[in-house]
């Protein structure tokens, strides 16, 4: 750090880190990663919102810049030692803070984030999930909640939609910090990956012959492919996997949505975990 | 049916059920019962939008009145016997549809329905879910249509959202019409009535030292209850029931959200069934 110093709740920000423009490139640069997955995907980085989510980033260790509006600093400043990166802090106008928002009622607190690879390990009785074709941010997000809240050792996402997507972030309430996620949206090169890595993998399916989940014995590796919201699995896809999997069901058979169904699935899976 | 009638896909419409004008009485009803649960309280009548959801609202047998856009009635009659309640059936023009969707892109098909009470029947193994302080429609509506698929035999509502109001109701997808949901807000009330039917009551909590739910036998009339989205069950309800309730976990414990901590309970109570 150098030059001008302008000190707020004690701590020295660089003057040049004080932004009340919306031409300033560090604004126009998160507005265009948090609107565009191409701009996340050629810059590898991302950006969030939200006290608590910011917070989860900050302790994973991945933070590229922090913005925040001056009284939310002072407020996270107090409880979170930032010494280490203050060259990292940006101070923006209460308008800044307006324009970058996604939610209607902005907590002023925002960070830009490198995208980390992280691969799920396959250990010896390893629980995975594969997001096969997934759609909807919410679902995706709910299920890597989810998987967290079971135990569960990693998610694959296979055509699905972009993890890195600012609602997704959000429905995973941080999970996305501390659940391992690959994204490989080659189909022959994930099936190659969980065959020589031994795990068994069952494609979720809604059909009576297929062996109910009940009757799975949550033994060694496993992964279960979760389908697209509407169409569910392919016959191709679900064809591939080594079994076919169901929730029996005594009601009425639609009624489940993907993220429900992935989370009955995965406490089924993880039983003997919890 | 009487006076001028025009014909719409070759069947006959009242000329004053065609509507272009904002004024309509029958525009000005649906607008309040959409937003106001005070309206709809006042009129025992609730409104639904959506071709699905319409088309379970007619099986029901509790529609009061029908909007369709012109395009869509001529769809929807030739699909549906509707001869016995044309005279609930209003034209409308494209305008008033958009003026009346919640949606961005309206399917141009509304229903306004009768209020019915649809008290759970007590069975000799009856599993029963009661939503206490639950604030979100989207969780509520979530929760009622998971209890549909899982062969759930009612649900009780105390202090909780409006089940009327439309972001529940679409949430539901049609279970709400398949599934009996009573509100009873006062909790005297509540408790007697499931004590005096033999319902064994047990309040879901984070809790290490309370009872797994994998360590419950499905045996009996059961009734789990899903506190407040953010702080869950109060103690003092807690402490009313029979027993408390956890789901074991493995990772991170408050990684679950209260709509996919019920579809685990109800999964696990409910599992005999299945």
């Amino acid at each position: 750090m150098s030059g001008n110093m302008t000190f707020i709740g004690g701590l020295p920000v660089p003057a040049d880190h004080c932004i009340t423009s919306k031409d300033n490139p560090a604004v126009k640069l998160y507005l265009k990663l948090s609107s565009q997955k191409k701009e996340r995907q050629r810059y590898g980085l991302f950006v969030l919102e939200g006290l608590r989510i910011v917070e989860d980033a900050v302790q994973a260790g991945n933070v590229e810049k922090l913005f925040f509006t001056e009284d939310n600093f002072i407020a996270f400043s107090g409880e979170h030692d930032l010494s280490d990166i203050m060259d990292r802090v940006f101070i923006i106008s209460p308008e800044i803070a307006k324009k970058i928002s996604l939610t209607e009622t902005t907590q002023g607190v925002f960070a830009v984030c490198r995208i980390m690879d992280c691969a799920p390990v396959f250990t010896e009785n390893g629980k995975y999930v594969v997001l096969y074709g997934l759609q909807d941010p919410g679902n995706v997000g709910t299920i890597i909640r989810t998987a967290d809240a079971l135990g569960i050792d990693g998610i694959f996402m296979c055509g699905s939609c972009d993890l890195y997507n600012p609602k997704t972030l959000r429905s995973t309430m941080g999970s996305v910090f501390r659940m391992p996620v690959m994204i490989i949206n080659n189909d022959d090169e994930l099936f190659s990956m969980l065959k020589e890595n031994e795990v068994k993998t069952m494609a979720a399916v809604i059909d009576a012959d297929a062996v109910k989940i009940t009757d799975i014995r949550p033994e060694g590796k496993q992964a279960v492919f979760i389908g697209n919201e509407g169409n569910g699995l392919s016959r191709e896809t679900a064809d591939r996997c080594d079994i076919k999997v169901t929730i029996p069901m005594h009601g009425n058979i639609n009624s489940l949505n993907a993220a429900m169904a992935a989370g009955i699935l995965m406490w089924e899976i993880s039983r003997d975990k919890n």
